[in-house]
């Protein structure tokens, strides 16, 4: 069982009430604390910053965080213009910790449009889930490369769950926090990130696999701790994933997104059983 | 057990896999789509057009999602400046179910410095949690006025989780979906809504309650279904609100807020436990 980053667990006295009586407990919160993205960009005289985004997050692997952003929001598309990352602020130790800023290559011209709030959501023809899919389809940049086989036992895929239960820290196992986990297609664990924000902990996740070169995750299964949203399947279509399953069920717009972008996405996974909500030509899901 | 509102959820075919059989079976998808909010104001010759924000939600009770948003956001204090709403879009069908309209009467002036993007968490000394429950504390208009006291029976609280879920539609109940429910200090059933976005459930509660009136919310228990983040807790805050309880467990901030702001917060409700996280002066929890 993994052991959680200091700062990421509070803890807290709670009045326990069972039935009639009440007993005061140590307990843990998951921490929950602001997070200001911010880049810095440009030639020596003419550095300039630039906030990007403000989000709710557990800390922990902030740098992670700041350039699966940037990447599955397609301001970066690689970890070559990142000359560094740094905890930055002011005057402030409080909230030194919740600035991430993200210094690009001198000679980088990041693609500023994309950070407008909502940009799949609101460009192209208007506001609906058509022109939001059709604008996801413009900036990533894997899914123009030919996806390659996958061969997917569903033995492999029933102890997931339980494989993603067994890695997370023991308070993160009781349900207080988002996890994303990325495994093998003989099922072995490869990373994992847990977040309040499920978005964040996919980001975490596809922000470390950048700074390590490993990017395209197509030779994986991703696997959600709970719901699968438009923007999840929007985040792992950015990294090339095209093997999703969850543990809870998918929204109409991301069965929309996986169909249109050739995902396999997987719901309710089960100890032995799962639906199969979208299953893309390139996996094949095998009884052994 | 309620019914869903037409739009909000989509039949699809799914193959359901259990142990190594297939069976291809009729189910049900909760919908999400984008919602774009828009305000109208000014007077008549120099009427202007407004986008405030877009988020994903599940279709249905818009009006009250928008108004929600705009009153717990502190861009609106009350549904006196408020002409119409109206489902708005160009010549294009689709996107017309996706925009709503907010008309504001013409001498209205709506706070527009509100709605800039994150202004919680980045306003006053910098991004922490500390100055974003600062800046709440400036915009709620209920919390200055004086608390009722509230006398909270352990028995009215147990049996409102299986209430809730029973007032669900049959598929939110299963858990593809988030709700807020609101519930007289005798535990009676007031209103319930549901979405995607757990932070748009609240948001569509509290626009109803605006536009019939009944703000603030200040002897009811709020439930809601899944975790309580610093977020819902803003919403619920501005409302109103004093007593909330949820089903799942509370962040940090969630709780840092809920004591700041004199709100009790319960945590981990179930038919005969739960955890209280912050008790608030006005609150009394008895044992029948």
């Amino acid at each position: 069982m993994r052991e959680f980053t200091a700062g990421s667990i509070k803890p807290i006295q709670v009045t326990k009430v069972n039935g009639h009586a009440d007993t005061l407990f140590p307990d843990v919160l998951s921490v929950e604390e602001p997070l200001e993205i911010r880049i810095s960009y440009g030639p020596g005289h003419e550095r300039m910053q630039k906030s990007i985004s403000v989000t709710m997050r557990t800390p922990g692997n902030d740098p992670e965080l700041a350039l699966g952003f940037l990447f599955t929001e397609g301001i970066i598309t690689s970890y070559e213009t990142i000359q560094s990352t740094q905890h930055a602020g002011m005057n402030c130790s409080v909230q030194k910790e919740n600035i991430v800023l993200v210094n690009f290559t001198e000679d980088f011209v990041p693609r500023l449009h994309q950070a407008d709030r909502n940009f799949y959501t609101t460009s192209s023809c208007g506001v609906c889930g058509k022109s939001s899919i059709q604008s996801i389809k413009t900036v990533s940049p894997f899914l123009t490369n030919k996806k390659p086989k996958l061969d997917l036992s569903k033995d492999v895929l029933y102890p997931l769950r339980e494989k993603l239960r067994a890695a997370q820290s023991g308070f993160a196992a009781t349900g207080g926090i988002h996890a994303s986990g990325l495994f093998t297609m003989l099922g072995e664990l490869v990373d994992l990130r847990e977040d309040v924000g499920r978005h964040n902990a996919l980001d975490k996740l596809i922000g470390n696999a950048l700074m390590n070169n490993a990017l395209p995750l197509n030779q994986h299964i991703l696997l959600l701790s709970g719901r699968a949203s438009f923007e999840l399947i929007q985040k792992a279509a950015m990294a090339g994933i095209s093997l999703i399953a969850a543990i809870g069920a998918p929204s109409s717009l991301a069965v929309e997104l996986a169909e249109e972008l050739g995902i396999t996405l997987i719901g309710f996974l089960k100890e032995e059983s799962f639906n199969i909500y979208n299953l893309s030509d390139n996996v094949l899901i095998r009884t052994d």
